[in-house]
């Protein structure tokens, strides 16, 4: 018997991605974001949503471009200030003492100590209610060589990118691995 | 220095939820999906993408509904098995032996043994490319009274959620606590 806990932006895991992007004056911005998610494969694209109120809200529309740097567990402390703060008030990679690197594929930056990242280019804008959600196809992905394991593809254990339990707002780390997919299944049915 | 590894659907972590639907025949089903994510507070809201191929995506457009239901690490075999068998071939919660029981606010059945479910109201349809947005209103969460922590919101520690690694196809479970959100990083600026 389960138990109603009601209509809650409810549902484990969630990512805790870095959204770059730059401002009218070219002001690097980084605001960390839940709500996203890869959402197609051809062409690859990963979407994110974000309140009109956010500084980064406008850069997107402005410059149709964002990237998505994925934080590791070290940078836990940084990642909560990114999504606390607003670009409309500080510079926060100087805050956070985080490099700005500008992408090479589209009109965007992103965090340079985040050992993965992806560069966007805007495809779509769906506004729901409260968030808009921005769709953007991914030109390419960049890796620290240093976390990338077998066929050149990163390792998520060498990476040790954040989890984020909305509602109860928890930060976790990767856990141990489960198994392989399209594999661990294939005796049922 | 990053290495280019092109554009691919690659970030980590990505959710493992299974999407329930019932067919025209009112035969329940049970899809796994990787490609979701919550993506509106107001109304709350979750997305997940699927293919026009998938017996899933003829189920949402008909019923307008669907469920998300979060399994635990426990039941890795059968979430694997849900995202490789379809629903045009055979009932696959008989075959996982996983119990489909009725939405109390939607049309579309959840799977009873995972700890965790969402039912959603379909609201908007996104056609992106290979994958099409299906964006649901979460008109209720339910979740076992076992993994309920504080304030009575689930625990993602008790749930223990897949994390899945796109590209290099392995699944994992949740790790060691990292740190409380909107508190860790209030030292910086």
């Amino acid at each position: 018997m389960k138990k109603s806990i009601g209509p809650r932006t409810m549902a484990f895991p969630t990512p805790v991605w870095v959204v770059g992007t730059y401002d009218a004056n070219d002001k690097p911005n980084a605001m960390t974001a839940a709500w996203a998610s890869i959402c197609c494969s051809k062409p690859p694209c990963v979407g994110v949503s974000l309140r009109k109120a956010t500084y980064t809200y406008g850069n997107i529309v402005a410059r149709q471009a964002f990237t998505i740097s994925v934080p590791s567990e070290a940078h836990v402390r940084e990642v909560d200030y990114l999504g606390m703060a607003s670009g409309k008030d500080v510079n926060k990679f100087a805050a956070a003492r985080l490099t700005p690197t500008a992408g090479k594929m589209v009109d965007a930056p992103y965090v340079e100590e985040f050992p993965l990242v992806l560069e966007c280019k805007l495809l779509h804008t769906l506004e729901i209610g409260l968030h808009t959600l921005f769709i953007g196809e991914i030109l390419d992905v960049k890796a620290d060589e240093a976390v990338l394991g077998e066929k050149g593809f990163p390792d998520i254990e060498k990476v040790r990118p954040i989890i984020f339990g909305p509602e109860i707002r928890t930060y976790h780390g990767i856990g141990k691995f489960l198994g392989q997919a399209f594999a661990v299944g294939k005796d049922i049915g």
